[in-house]
């Protein structure tokens, strides 16, 4: 532990566990194969070899990559991924048991995964009775002799096999003999694993625990769950205490309908809570960074929320939650987020305190203290800010910029001195366009630039960044994207007449901040939450690169 | 359950827990104070009596409001409340224990407390000795007389008294004695319910059951857990089976940090799978429709994933999942969606909520039946324009409109021909403006006229009312306001390049109603939702006054 406070509550729990404390657990992730099967998830055959590196350099055990019979891009991964070079990770190719009525040498779909590059296989059977006679269509004896000559095909061939073992606590609920059958069949053919899947996310941590107890005696468990309960993360941890050691999920939570289990909220609890290894030494500390580069690959916001990782998972709002982590780092947090690579973070906002916005402010300057004065004029800027619609709890890059103005190290880098934003929609059949022009100085020099936009924002962002670039051609700002841009009304009279506050998050790829801007005009509004945005990330290079010059 | 055939898994665990089958389960809701202080949630008083009255009319047991002593905004609340003529819920107002040296009666806190218009009051008190000593600065035992004596004074003057042990399982994971004995004061000065706190988040559901267990002789006992873990959910699932009756959290999870407990996510659980009553007869179905109505009014995306009310909670993208669901439905399904109001989607296919649409296209025109091929048209076009970003779950004005196309009970009752909004800043001194100039095609005749606005959606509004006003005289347009405008991004690249929705309320003073548009440009967008709220407000009154006509 980082900390050693923070284990006060996490004593019990170890002990519970101490008889295999030891024992390391082996972690497959399933985003390039489950989590792809998500709604609004799709990756080009680069994504797939960027998230595999990523998950490659994290440590995970398998990386399940695809099914190269049924998907053309997944066999493009396959003949691409002998360039990757993985220094931890194991590449496993996804299929089925044989189809009915074929010999396993016959079955073509056998053939792609013996063909891909990969030593190890996940294959899926069925152990749910239901499945098998009204889904399949066939027998339950046919049923068992399609698993075992499957596997004991694959291991003829050579291959690692994994396999998982589809709905099997429906199935042990329906017709336990069955189910249990069917995993002695991929037992007693080789099988070097047994994964026990939960593939309807419908099933207690209890369930899953008695189901694993009833199957330890046929080999080496695995657990694959599915959040349809919000239960994934304990049916996880559950099946680790009842004895399994390899547990499959996707790195965010990827998958069908609610997703897989969230490798990324489960792999801390194993590792800091249970002492269970999952990843090698050290590598925990970079749970958050490749969580949110994967989310970066995904095109999908990173969920704030997420356990541990997520970039409000240490964030204290209430002045009194603020008050007493200064004083006492674990009073409100339950492990140290340096841990797992995130930040704690305290929320400017009406009900934060002083204590909160030193914290703040000493990263700028380090001589600040809770009781400097001009901490209260921070306090009393900010409540005049928040009581006109401002709001900078959720925005750290403009909070940034106003404090820096209070501790006197502020200097503006450019200055927009005019602009016109048009949204032209001529009628007919003539096409609307949206453009802006912006005149800027910086450093004595004047600019003017004029672009088009898919929107009017969208156009100003354009010119502004146009016309900034002679000006900052090594800093990055090019690189800046905007990745999300939300809008609320802030009193109550016509809404359309009503003050509006936007609040822009920008990302460069690496950092995330967000700022804000409030004016009747939305245009207006999102102009000062840009020049917010690029003077922030400015100062962000600055400060990297010639810092040490003052 | 809807289908007998979702049982079958499910069997088991309602065995295990046959015991206290019947028992219902209280629910507090906390989404207006716990939820208030996760990142992101800004409420206006507005939007909190709006979602008191949508809580009451899900039917939990209790909604806790606010804390009246330490916020001028939740004071106001509890002075509106009075109005808000509640069917099925409790207010409770929220507090801590005394402030150390002072009696009750002395405390501004616990005045404000009294005052508040709700019979029930929450107090939190310390359970862990950390914080008693070391972020309270008090000793052991005055923490027990803080507790005991403000239980006391509140249950003198008349009030119910939820009292809740703030990190009460960290507390007994490191002083199990001293939590136990703050349980018992509160206890024997007579609080009503005793709700253990997992104030950090970090313990694991079984350390959960145990403290419920230890805890159990004392009264009757609740449970409040946060997410830290990812196990906030079993946490409360499995106090409820250790004995509690109470459960707290936020419908969507939303709270510091990682969030409140799910109540959207439990509720189901308990009731489909534990057969514990938690809501009225009949109202988990409305779960779905009044979770994401509450995110609409907290301005946050409804999590797509969230289970059982998320959009995706029912999706199924695998073709091989989609064509096992349409031989037996809960092949890939682990409860019926429409038990909790949700909808089964297959991905790139079709399957809507037919009878809803009925019942809406009915009130156009009664003859309409849910078999006639109207109606799958209409389902075919949502299907398509929710696809592109549109949403109609709370547009019902624009709903009506495309219904009415559909039906061949709509006419244009005027055309936009061609506009034009200019966002100007010409720089120094001079004043920033914003003006619209639009050209309207009615009955024939044609009609050019510009505004000033305080923003372009103002310009463009008033804009086009002045066109119109000239022909609808008499049609109450110029009573029309409007009293939200939310805008929202959704889709991943570049936020200011990408699609957003704006979906605005309008009201007369009488009726409210909701329109929606979607662009990348923000201006067109407000424009295609302001046309519609327009037309909207112009049938009503055409309804109302020529009806008899036809």
């Amino acid at each position: 532990m980082g900390d050693a406070g923070y284990g006060i509550s996490v004593a019990n729990t170890i002990q519970l566990t101490s008889a295999n404390a030891a024992e390391p657990i082996e972690i497959l992730d399933t985003t390039l194969r489950d989590g792809a099967q998500g709604e609004g998830i799709s990756f080009s055959v680069q994504d797939k070899l960027a998230i595999a590196r990523s998950l490659d350099e994290l440590g995970v055990t398998w990386i399940e990559a695809g099914n190269p019979g049924s998907n053309p891009k997944d066999m493009e991964f396959f003949r691409l991924a002998e360039t990757l070079d993985l220094k931890r990770s194991r590449l496993c190719a996804f299929g089925s048991t044989r189809k009915k009525g074929l010999s396993p040498a016959e079955d073509p779909f056998l053939k792609a995964l013996l063909d891909a590059s990969a030593s190890a296989v996940v294959i899926f059977g069925k152990s749910w009775d239901l499945h098998v006679t009204e889904v399949l269509g066939v027998s339950l004896d046919e049923n068992i002799a399609m698993i075992a000559e499957t596997i004991q095909f694959l291991k003829d061939k050579g291959k690692t096999v994994l396999y998982d073992a589809e709905h099997f606590f429906d199935g042990w609920n329906a017709n336990p003999d069955y189910a249990l059958q069917t995993l002695r069949a991929a037992a007693e053919s080789g099988a070097d694993r047994l994964v026990l899947c939960d593939t309807n996310g419908g099933n207690f941590p209890e369930t899953i625990a008695e189901g694993i107890l009833a199957a330890k005696a046929f080999g080496n468990l695995g657990i694959h769950a599915h959040n349809d309960m919000d239960m994934a993360s304990a049916c996880s941890v559950a099946a680790v205490r009842a004895g399994c050691r390899h547990v499959q999920g996707t790195l965010l939570g990827f998958g069908e309908r609610c997703g897989n289990a969230a490798l990324a909220a489960i792999i801390p609890s194993l590792e800091l809570k249970l002492n269970r290894a999952c990843l090698p030494p050290g590598n925990l500390e970079r749970l958050s960074e490749v969580s949110r580069r994967i989310a970066e690959i995904a095109n999908v916001l990173a969920p704030d929320r997420m356990p541990y990782i997520g970039s409000h998972a240490f964030s204290h709002k209430a002045g009194m939650h603020a008050d007493a982590i200064l004083k006492i780092r674990h009073s409100f947090e339950h492990i140290d987020p340096s841990l797992v690579g995130n930040d704690r973070r305290f929320l400017m906002s009406e009900v934060g305190g002083r204590s909160a916005i030193a914290e703040r402010a000493k990263k700028i300057d380090p001589a600040i203290t809770k009781d400097h004065p001009v901490i209260a004029d921070i306090a009393a800027k900010l409540k005049t800010l928040e009581a006109g619609g401002w709001q900078f709890e959720s925005a750290d890059g403009s909070f940034e910029l106003l404090a820096r103005r209070a501790l006197g190290k502020y200097k503006p880098l450019f200055k927009i001195d005019a602009y016109r934003v048009v949204s032209e929609h001529p009628g007919d059949n003539a096409i609307s366009c949206c453009y802006a022009w912006v005149k800027v100085w910086v450093d004595g020099k004047q600019e003017i630039a004029a672009a088009e936009g898919e929107g009017p924002v969208n156009a100003l962002d354009r010119a502004l960044r146009k016309a900034l670039t002679p000006f900052f051609s090594n800093f990055d700002i090019e690189k800046v994207r905007l990745s999300d841009f939300k809008v609320r009304v802030i009193d109550g009279k016509d809404a359309t007449a009503a003050k509006v506050r936007v609040l822009i998050e920008s990302t460069d790829g690496v950092h995330t901040w967000s700022t804000v801007g409030v004016s009747e005009d939305i245009i207006e509004a999102s102009r000062a939450a840009l020049v917010d945005s690029i003077e922030y990330k400015l100062i962000s290079v600055i400060e990297r690169r010639f810092k040490g010059l003052f």
